[in-house]
C-alpha cells in the first residue's frame, strides 16, 4: 500500500514486423498475472547498426530501471542475434530455442534469411484475404443480401455483440468470406429471419452477449438512449437466444472472448475451409 | 522429377485458439524454403480427453505418413503438455522453452492457467479494437471526409494498392483509427488533393505499387478492362506518386509486403500511438 508497482520493461525485438515477438511474448507475459509491463517493440531491426542501437537502447533501459528488461527477440540472422545475445537483459529468442530442433528433424540446416515470416510469398493466400475483406465489407449490416450465396458463414446477433469485427477478422486471418447480419426489432417481435437467411441455414451462425455486458458497450456508444437501457438489451438478447434456440442455429456467448477466439470457434464449429493457410 | 514431393505433416496444437502456435510454426517454417508441409491445427484442446485424442490424431499420422509430424504446441497447463509430449512426433512447446527462463528472471512461478492469452482481460482494449474497427469501416471508401478530424492515419493510393486491408488490420491489432482515401482520376488529373485531405497533411500516408502487380490485382477484379489495362494502371501510378513526392507526403511500396508489414511500417513511420497493446 502507498508504494509504486514497478513494471518491468518488456522489448519486442525483430527484423520484420514485431508482431510474432508480440504474441509470443504476450502469451507468456499474461501468465504473470501478478506483475506489471511496460512495453516498447522494435520492429524492422534487419541490420548491424540497428542491432547495436537497440542493444544501447535496451542496456541504457537496464541502467535507468535498476534491473535488467527481458527481451522476447525474432531475429533471424545469426549475426544480429549474436549482437543482441550480448544484451544487459534476459534475452528470449525464437529462432535460438526451435530452429535448431526443427533442422535436425528435416536433415537440412534452415535459409537464415530475414522477412521472409510475412513476405508475400504467396499470392493465391494474399488474393484471397483481399476478396474475404472486401466481401465481409459489402456483406456488413444485412441490408444486402444478394450474395449470401458466396458466404461461407453468415453470423447473426443483436447489434454489438460482436459480429462486425470477428467477420473482418475471419477475412484477414483465414480468407473466410463471412456476411453479418444484425438481427431487426422485427426479426425478434416476429421471432423469425428473412428468407434470404433462412434459405442459408447451414451457414449462419449467431452470437449472444450477456445483457450487462451488452449495455456497457451500447452505452459508450449512446448514453442514456432506449438502444442502450437494461430492459432493452434482455429483452433483445432474450428473444435472439430464444430464436435461434427454436431455428436449430448453433451460437455463443461471447462475452469473455476475444476476437480471435471468436472467429477460432466458428471456423472449428462450422468446419469451414480456410483459405490462408499457416 | 516425376518423384512426389513429401509433404510433412505439421500440427499447432493449443489450448486455446491456435493462432499463437501457427504464428510461431509458420515463422519458422518459412525458413525452410524447400520442404512442402500439410497442416492441420488442432485448438482448443483443453483437458485431458482431448489432449490424448489430439496425441492419438498425430500418432496415426506418423504411422500414415512413415515420419513422425512435427508439432507446435502452446499448451499452458502443465499435466496437458504431459499429454502431448509423450506424441510419436518433433514436439516444440512454447512454454515449454520460455517459462522456465522468465520464472528465474521474476523469481515467481507462473500461474498456469488456460485461455488467457486471449481472454478479454483488458475491456479498454476490446472497446478500443471495436471502435477503431467501426472507424475504418466508416471512413473506407472516401466519400466521407467529414471525421478525419478523429482519424490518426488517412492511407491514401489509387484503388486496389491495399488502403482497405492495411487499414482494418491495423484497427484490429493496434485500435488505430485508420481513414482511406481512394485516389480519383480528378485528383490525379488536377494532381492535387481535396482540402479536406490537406487540411490533414500530418496525418496522410501513401500507399503504391508496381503496376504489373497492380494490374494482376484488378485484372482479378475486372478482367480485360480499361481499370485494369496495362496503360492505366501505369498512368494512375505514376502520377500519384509524383504527386505524393511533389505534396511531401511520405509512401511506399506495397508489392512485396504483406499487410501486417504494412500495418507495422504505417505505425512506425508516423510514430502512431496504439490503444491496444501487446
Amino acid at each position: 500500500m502507498g508504494g509504486v508497482m514497478i513494471r518491468r520493461t518488456v522489448f519486442f525485438v525483430s527484423d520484420g514486423t514485431g508482431v510474432t515477438a508480440e504474441t509470443m511474448g504476450h502469451s507468456l507475459l499474461t501468465q504473470f498475472e501478478g506483475l506489471a509491463f511496460q512495453t516498447v517493440t522494435l520492429p524492422f531491426v534487419a541490420n548491424t547498426e540497428r542491432a547495436i542501437a537497440a542493444r544501447e537502447q535496451i542496456n541504457a533501459t537496464a541502467l535507468a530501471d535498476g534491473i535488467p528488461p527481458i527481451v522476447f527477440s525474432t531475429m533471424i540472422k545469426d549475426e544480429l542475434r549474436a549482437v543482441l545475445r550480448d544484451v544487459n537483459g534476459v534475452f528470449l529468442d525464437f529462432f535460438d530455442a526451435f530452429l535448431g530442433p526443427l533442422e535436425s528433424a528435416f536433415g537440412v540446416a534452415s535459409s537464415h534469411a530475414e522477412g521472409k515470416a510475412h513476405g508475400v510469398s504467396n499470392i493465391a493466400s494474399y488474393t484471397a484475404r483481399i476478396n474475404a475483406t472486401n466481401f465481409a465489407m459489402a456483406n456488413d449490416d444485412g441490408s444486402n443480401t444478394r450474395d449470401y450465396g458466396q458466404a461461407d458463414v453468415i453470423m447473426i446477433g443483436v447489434s454489438r455483440s460482436g459480429k462486425t469485427p470477428t467477420c473482418l477478422y475471419m477475412a484477414l486471418q483465414y480468407g473466410i468470406y463471412a456476411a453479418n447480419y444484425p438481427l431487426t426489432e422485427e426479426d425478434l417481435e416476429a421471432d423469425a429471419l428473412p428468407p434470404a437467411l433462412m434459405a442459408q441455414q447451414s451457414k449462419l451462425f449467431g452470437l449472444t452477449i450477456h445483457p450487462e455486458r451488452l449495455q456497457q458497450i451500447r452505452h459508450e456508444r449512446r448514453p442514456n438512449s432506449r438502444y442502450s437501457s437494461a430492459a432493452q438489451v434482455t429483452y433483445e438478447t432474450r428473444r435472439a437466444e430464444s430464436m435461434l434456440t427454436r431455428l436449430g442455429v448453433p451460437y455463443f456467448d461471447t462475452t469473455h472472448c476475444s476476437v480471435e477466439e471468436i472467429g477460432s470457434r466458428v471456423l472449428q464449429a462450422l468446419k469451414l475451409k480456410r483459405r490462408v493457410h499457416p
